[in-house]
Formats: structure tokens, sequence, C-alpha cells
């Protein structure tokens, strides 16, 4: 037996007991004849004593041969501590070593196990076991772990059942790129892991399963993004017999029963918001209000006053920035060069302080007399304090600076508490995306996902116009998920596809099954899709999703510590009836 | 709003309540000025009823021209049925329809959707929406769902985290095949498909995880005996500071709960038989002890006899079917028949009667006289109404043809109560097993499985010898899981995989993380691996696994309703660097 109790467990009630503990030594303290060890593991530290004199003396010796890292067990009497620790639970009590035993020694590691570590990013992936024993690593498991049983607790609550869906599926050409598996007894075909299991969960619908759900692994062969990973988990739903709002209510019932169970806190009710009113107040159809600053369209007053800028722009469009009018002219410099950066792409930023002494002063003075910066500040709400930044040009483009402006802004006045949540359903998305370099449409969100029925009849004469029953779950600022109503209808779902360019043959070839269960009495339904890996991070208060994963890739795919991908053996292409036509070029 | 309640709910309680249901129809009965329609969703029927002349004419029409599996929603007033029907929960009640509306039509299902089918397994396995439809499979997936849930509110409370592990992995050649999934960003490289998260597992061990479990799939690229998938579900588990005795303990707990859960049924205390026990009474590493009739050896009393065929034989044993003396002939001719099978290939059975009046005739009376019979009896422990069945040949060999025909004798006997259930732990199996083609040992369990401490001596000087520190959970025949206790020291695990044959490189290569793992305070740790489609048929008293899967492949690795695998576009063969050299042949 290692042990009779955890390193966490112990307090002054089990003075008097003998136990036994295993774990890792965090650190040894030896005072000449007296020797404290502080021994680690999941649940918690407690403190070992030996004594020079009292301790036998082969015990004193192999305490003192500890290194870090060093597995021990260790026997002892529980001891009320003299000087006793309230900082930690086990703080009261000290463990009087009566027999120790060296379970497994350990090298130095690369960088230290703290809070804080002094590992590098790479050398921390490497040696991803020594991170994982890091407090803050082990704190974000514990929470995803938490999230996912509760979870499950409400959806089963609610009727779903969690069932799974197979992961080696069918390659189809819409969405992201697909990763392949080549099927051995299949030779030249391949499965496809899947992006989601979207047209399974709808086939289950279909089959009458009501209610389903799945945390569920996701794979896109994307070329990575910072904080994106080739494989992912989602919490994934579908309902049957449903419309937008009982969606929405059932996953806002989600959302609120994981931040009151795990974090104990009360989010209230959902905002809601439609993507075009979101687009127009904060140029991003996830928007973080957990502060104010809204978009202020100004073309009325800003064009015409001979400023050839704002006079060609589409949309002249600014934030009120409250208090901020003492911004220095440093400040005002470097926020000119943000929205200048590359990644951004404005031309310029146009500002108007309003003086606390009243009086009005702007970038633009050439231009704009008093009156003229008044009736602006009257535009935006400004008091005298305040300090107003205008972009322009072209609305889509303009819209998406200011809204990084506007969230750097939130950053440096520090309303972006993470610990605040304000969550938000932004609603009534655009079926349709038209993509010039392809010349056709796409779907915005997927090729399943319903046209409001009111907006039918523009399918064919203006499809850009048709509004879908598409919902997005944001949390300040970052879209946690996104569902909609599907296409039950056949007929529907076929133009839908003819739509997105799809041939009478392709359509039938990849997605042939859902048209024919779509002829055998398939019900209403629709659902979501939440980013489990995104949720995690956001709960916790951060903004990477790296450190929620227990082995991630890095940027390029690969995990380092096992060094995957890596070449196979001959026989292994061989049997598959594959040959591979480029080598990796060296590293 | 679709529906106000669901067809399984609505009690006498309801009546004079106006509410609206959705779901499919079940079935019309149209007599005359009467119509009833049963509606069906996943929670129940309930039965809608129209008269004509009461009854707006439109909905009469829309009733008549109503098809099976047709989807509709009504509405109207609860009222008391005149005809109750008792055998459904909602037999008390009718739905007077007010109101009603056609939400999808159906084709006509190519099968009947009834607890029976009239349809063949292909028909089943491409309209597996249909199929899904039906209540042996919603109550299978149903049941899979509560399993799960169990199993990780058990696990929870015994303080395992559930962790997620990739599932894009390198691929190891130990052990079954892998599925590979080329890289794309790394040409050349592959990542392979988990067959299980063994390392991983072990690795979170080494961080301290303490205990871990994941309920999680696994892919195996093996040519498909029947009822195997290419992909499975597995709990999978680790602790750290376990012995045997921890991990059998908590994990019989886990079994014990969910029966309990679940079934209602105390299955009570695992018994425990070590795998040599095994192999002696039963002729096999999972003996299903549902009931007796266990081996017995007759070498003594059998050989020297002058029947040729048993002084050859390495071992002459057998087994007793109380009460059967008086199988006729036919019979006992099909149970010879039946070891005679190519499958089992024995090479005849002989058959001892006891009869009831005390007398003693045998298929083999030339050579023994009763007397000699008579001692055989004895070692049978056999009584008159009694009959003997005895193998011989080579020792593995022929317990192996013993055991088929005590599961078949079983069978015959009614011995194998599907909802009796009959737990036990198989322990201390040999470490290595012996394979004649490859000249060398493979591990019995796997690569990282634990010695027994008293056996490592033998390690070089007899390794076929040493026994494991691993088990089998194995419930009334049926292998449930597995697990061991690890190495978790580096010397131990490299000359583990030098005695598999593993160059130093070649170990270093595979498993070079762990082994580096292993230097930095690796823990004692071990863990099991439970079977979780397996379990769940178990539970549910089947023997195949197919219908507790949602969407199974057939026993060519394929899914005929979405037609995987396939051939992928040229573009994405090219963008793998990637050429197929083999095309498949023509169907």
């Amino acid at each position: 037996m290692f042990r009779t109790h955890t390193c966490g467990e112990l307090r002054s009630s089990h003075c008097g007991n003998t136990v036994t503990l295993s774990g890792w030594v965090q650190r040894v303290r030896d005072k000449g004849t007296l020797i404290w060890i502080d021994l680690r593991d999941r649940y918690g530290i407690t403190q070992l004593f030996l004594e020079e004199g009292k301790t036998e003396p082969v015990l004193i010796d192999l305490a003192r041969s500890l290194g870090r890292e060093f597995v021990i067990s260790a026997t002892g009497m529980v001891t009320e501590r003299e000087s006793k620790n309230p900082n930690i639970p086990t703080g009261e009590i000290e463990l009087r070593v009566t027999a120790m035993k060296l379970l497994n020694a350990s090298k130095l590691p690369p960088f230290t196990i703290e809070d804080k570590s002094d590992g590098g990013d790479e050398l921390r992936m490497k040696y991803r076991y020594l991170d994982l024993r890091r407090n803050p690593l082990k704190h974000n498991l514990e929470l995803r772990h938490r999230l996912a049983l509760e979870t499950r607790k409400y959806l089963d609550d609610q009727k779903f059942y969690e069932i799974e869906t197979p992961y080696l599926i069918k390659s189809t050409p819409e969405g992201a790129r697909d990763f392949v598996v080549p099927s051995r007894m299949n030779p030249g075909e391949f499965y496809a892991l899947p992006q989601s299991p979207q047209t399974f969960k709808q086939i289950l619908m279909v089959a009458g399963y009501d209610r389903y759900f799945q945390i569920v692994r996701c794979f896109r062969d994307e070329d990575l993004r910072a904080d994106r990973q080739p494989e992912f988990t989602q919490i994934d739903c579908e309902m049957a017999f449903v419309e937008q709002e009982d969606v929405l209510n059932t996953f806002e019932g989600l959302a609120r029963f994981l931040f009151k169970q795990v974090k104990g806190i009360e989010v209230g009710s959902f905002g809601r918001m439609d993507y075009a009113t979101a687009m127009k107040r904060y140029g991003s159809d996830k928007p973080d209000i957990r502060f104010g600053m809204e978009f202020v369209e100004i073309n009325e007053q800003a064009k015409g006053k001979g400023f050839g800028v704002f006079d060609e722009a589409e949309l002249v469009v600014g934030i009120n920035a409250q208090g901020c009018s003492e911004f220095t002219r440093k400040q005002l410099d470097a926020l000119t060069d943000f929205v200048k950066k590359p990644q951004i792409g404005a031309k310029g930023l146009v500002y108007v302080r309003y003086n606390t002494d009243g009086s009005l002063k702007s970038s633009v003075d050439k231009f704009y007399n008093e009156h003229q910066l008044k009736e602006i500040a009257e535009c935006f709400g400004a008091q005298p304090g305040d300090l107003m930044l205008i972009l322009s040009g072209n609305t889509d483009l303009v819209r998406k600076q200011l809204c990084e402006l506007r969230l750097e802004l939130g950053n440096q006045l520090g309303m972006r508490d993470p610990q605040v949540f304000k969550p938000l359903w932004v609603t009534d998305f655009p079926l349709l995306e038209w993509n010039e370099d392809a010349g056709r449409y796409f779907a915005m969100h997927h090729p399943f996902t319903s046209p409001k029925i009111e907006d039918v009849h523009l399918l064919d004469s203006d499809p850009g116009k048709v509004r879908a029953n598409a919902y997005d779950m944001v949390i300040n600022g970052v879209e946690v998920g996104g569902g909609s109503i599907r296409i039950h209808d056949r007929g529907l779902q076929k133009r839908m596809f003819s739509l997105l360019g799809f041939s009478d043959e392709e359509a039938q070839n990849q997605f042939g099954f859902l048209l024919t269960a779509f002829e055998y009495g398939a019900p209403p339904h629709g659902g979501i899709a939440l980013g489990f890996d995104r949720l995690t991070a956001l709960i916790a208060g951060y903004d990477s999703i790296r450190d929620f994963i227990a082995f991630p890739k890095n940027n390029s795919g690969r995990d380092t510590m096992i060094d995957s991908p890596s070449e196979i053996a001959q026989h292994q292409l061989d049997e598959l009836f594959l040959k591979v036509t480029a080598q990796k070029t060296g590293q």
C-alpha cells in the first residue's frame, strides 16, 4: 500500500494518527539537525519532518539525498506544527517520519515546477508532463473535467442523450480541409475525420432521437493560426421540433448553469442583438459588451465640410472614449500607429477632444469649426472630458478597423475584466456570403442552415439579402459557439446545394444519404455547437486555449513531446497502396 | 411552437387541457366516421382522435392522407378514452384534434418500424435512420447514454479527472495495425489514430494527475471478424500510487455501481481466479462461471488401458453434464459433430453415461470395464443420471476444444441466462507469449505491463514463466476489459523493449518520450480499459455490439449509409504528396 491519505487532506484533527503519504519532493530544507520536506501530490502539499538524533540515521541520509521531483512514500505520525502555515489547508500539521522509501529518482527538471515557470514554450511542450505538474495547468484541466461533467448532467436533465457518432466518415468539399485516412481494406479509398458531426446529428433527428448531444473531437486541416488546433473539442447538440427560441433558451440555460455551478456566478439573461445591429454598433459579429463605446456614424455631420478624406469615405464612424480628453500626444500617436498597423490597415485616425473647460479641439480643426465639432460631439453624446476617435472609409473595412480600436481602448482603460462575463446572442446572420474569387455564394454558417421563411422568396432574386435562422453565443467578445435551425425539406436543401454551386450529381454523391433521409419523415430541427476548449479558457478568464488542452500541438501541427507526425514504414505504405511523392524538407 | 408536451407524458390528470404534440404517424385507423392516429415520438405514443361531423372536414381529409412515418403536429383537448389501453402509459387518454399540420411527408419505409423488423441487415444499415427509430435500438442507445453518464459520475466521485488525449498521435509497430493520417503540413509524414491512449495516460500519471479516465474512441485497422469494429469505445483509466488490489477494488466498484444504477441488480463480490486455474478448469482465460461443469483431468484413470488415442494424448480431460445421461444417440452425434467442426478441430468425442440404474456405458467400452469407468466417474464426482464427455490431445488445444463444448452444452441446457451476471477477475497472466513464426516473445498485454516482482529474476533465464501484474474483468465469459500495473522504472522498461526485440534505437524512436519521462519522477501506477460497446451489450443481455453503436461499419469497414470510405479528389492527394498505386476492384 502506497498511501493511507493524500497530501491534501491531513488536518489537526488527524494528530496522533500514523499515516502513509506518497508524492513528489517539492523541496527539502536542511537546517543542520532538522530537515523538512514538502511532499506534493495532486491534492496538496504536506510537510514531512525529520530530526537528527530522533529520526533513524538511514532516513536522515535518504532525506539528504532527495532532489526536486523525486518520488517517495513516507510513514509517520501526524503532529501539530510549531509554526503553522495558514496559506495551505494542511498548514497546521506535519508528519514526523518513521519510515521513508524512495519510489523513483528524478533528474533535475529543465525548468521549475512553479506557478510561474522559467521554461520557454518549446521546452514546456517537449516536457509536457513536467509542465502539466504546475498548478495553473492542473487547475485548468480540473476545470475542464468539471465543465464537461456539469454539461453532461445539465443536458441529461434536459432529456438529451449523448450519442457517439463515427470518426471515420466521408470527405466533403464544403467547409475547411479534411484530414483523410486511407482505407487498407478498400484500396484507393479514404475516410475523412469529421470537421463536426453535423450530418450525423441531423440524421439522429430524422431517426427520432429528439435531443442529442456529444462532447466530441473535431478535426480541421487548416494552416494553423496562433491558438488554433488541428483537433479541437466541441459540445455538439441538436433538438427536434424546435424553433430558434427553444434552442436559445436551452443553451442559455446551459451556460448560466455552468457559470453558476463552476464559478458561482449568476450571469443573468443573455442579451440579444441581430447581426446587422452588431456590425453597425460594434463592427463585429461577436461584440464585447462588457463596455459601451458604441459606434456612432457621423456621415451627415462630417461630410461636405471640405475634408476630402471624409468626403470620399463611404462611412465616417467613431467612438467616444469617456474621460479620455487628456490623453497625451504620445498616447494618441500610439493609437494612430495601432490602427495603421498592416493587420488593421487604417490610413489615419481623427480625434476630437472635448476638453474639461468645454472647448473642443480636433486633429482636423482646419476643416471643422467649434460649432461643427460641437454638433459631432452631440452625435456621440460626448461630455467635457471625453475623447472622440473617428475613422472613415469603406463601410465593412472601417467597421473592422474601429472594432479593433475599440477593443484596444477597452483593454487600455481596463474595461475588459476577464472575471466579468457579459453573454449575448447574435442572431439573424446572412444566409450566404459572396466570394469574389470563387464567383459564387458560400454558406455563412453551413449548407444545412435554414433561411428565414419570410426571406425565402429572395433566394433567387437577391440571395445575399436572405437572412438565416442562425445564431452565435458570444461572451466577452468571444464566439463561444453557433448554430442554426436546419433545413428539413428535401426540396429546399437541394435548392440550397444548387445555390452553393453543387451540381445535382455532386449533391447526391456527397449528401445523398441526407437528401434521402429527408424523404422519410424528417422533423423540423436545429442545434448548436459550442467550442469546448474556448469555453473553458473563457470561463477561467484566459485568452489562449493551449493550456486548457492536455497535449496540444504547435503551430506546425506537431506534437513535439511524442515527435509526431513522423515517417511510417514502407510496408505500411505498401499495404495502403500509397506512394509518397515528396519528402519533408530538412528542419 | 411545435409542442407543449411529448407523446409520452399525457395522463388522465391532463384531461380538459388543450395541448399540442408533434411526432411520427405510427398508424392510422380509419373506421368510417371515426379516425384514430397513433402519434409517436422518442417518449411514447399518444392516440389522436377525429370524428366526422365533429372535427373540421379539412382535418379529416388530412388525416386520411397520412401515411406511415409522416411527421405532423396536432392540437386538441386531452380526453379520457372510452376503451383504455393499459399497455401504454398514455393509454387512458386521447387527443380530440382541433388543429393539425403536416410537417413533412414520408415515402413508404423499405422495412417496418416495429420491434421485430422485416428488414435484412444490409437494408437496415443503409437506412440506419429508419432502423434507429425502432424501440430495441432506441433502448440500446438510451442504455449506452445512461451507462456513460453513470460511469462518469462514479469516477468523478472517486476523484478521477476525465482528461482528453489526442487522436492524432504517432504510429507504433507493436500491437495491431494503425490507421494513419497523412500530414499536409509535414509532407511524407503521418499521424496515427490511437489504438488506445496507453502512453498518454501513463504520461498523465508521471504528470501527477493521480487518477485519470476517459471514455474514448480507439482505432484498429484489423481484418474485421464478425462483431469487431474499426473504431470502438473504451472506458480508459489509470491510477498512481496503486497496487493491483487497489485497481481491482476501484473497478469492481464501478461495475457493481453500474449494474445497481442501471439494472437494479446487486452482482455481489467478484470472484478471483488466476490465469493458470482458469485455463485448467475452464480452458479459457475468460471463463463463463454462470454454470459449473468444470474440467476434470483424468490422465491417470484414462491412460494405459489400451486405448491408443488416450495413451498418446498429452491430456485427457472432460466435463460432467449433470442429468444428461439420457441424451439420445442423435444428441451425442450432434455434439461429436460440433467438436469436429474445423473451427474447433477435435478428432472425436468420448462419452461415458452414468445410467440412472447405476450402470455405466461408454463409447470406449472396448478398453474400459465397468470398474474402470466407475473410477473415472468418481473423478468427475458423477452421479447416476450424469453424462461425462471427454476429449484428449495436446494440452492447450484440447482445453480450447473442451471450452467450446462446455459453452455449447451450457447453451443447450439453458445455463447461460443473459439476465444473470457472474463477474470474475482473472489475474496473474503470463507476461510474454512466444510466437513461433516471429521467433520471439510478444507482450501478452502490452509492452508497458509490469512483471511480478518475485518473477523478475526469471526475465533472462525463463521469460515465458514470468507472470505479469495483469488482470482481466470477465463477466459471463466475456472479457469486459483488462489492465495491469505498469512498469515505471526506466531500466526495466528498456529491458522489456529489448526482450520484445526492439533495438535501443527503435525503442528510443518509438517510445523515447516515455523513457525520458520515467527519468523525471515517475510514480508507480496501473490501470484498466473496459470495452464500452461490449459492456453495454452485455448489460443489455446481448451478444452482438452492432446494435449498441449508432452508426456501425460493416465487415468491410464500410458505412453503407454515407457510402464511406470513398475516393477523394486529385487535388487532395496532391496537397498530401500522395499517389495511389492501386484502385479498388469493382464491386
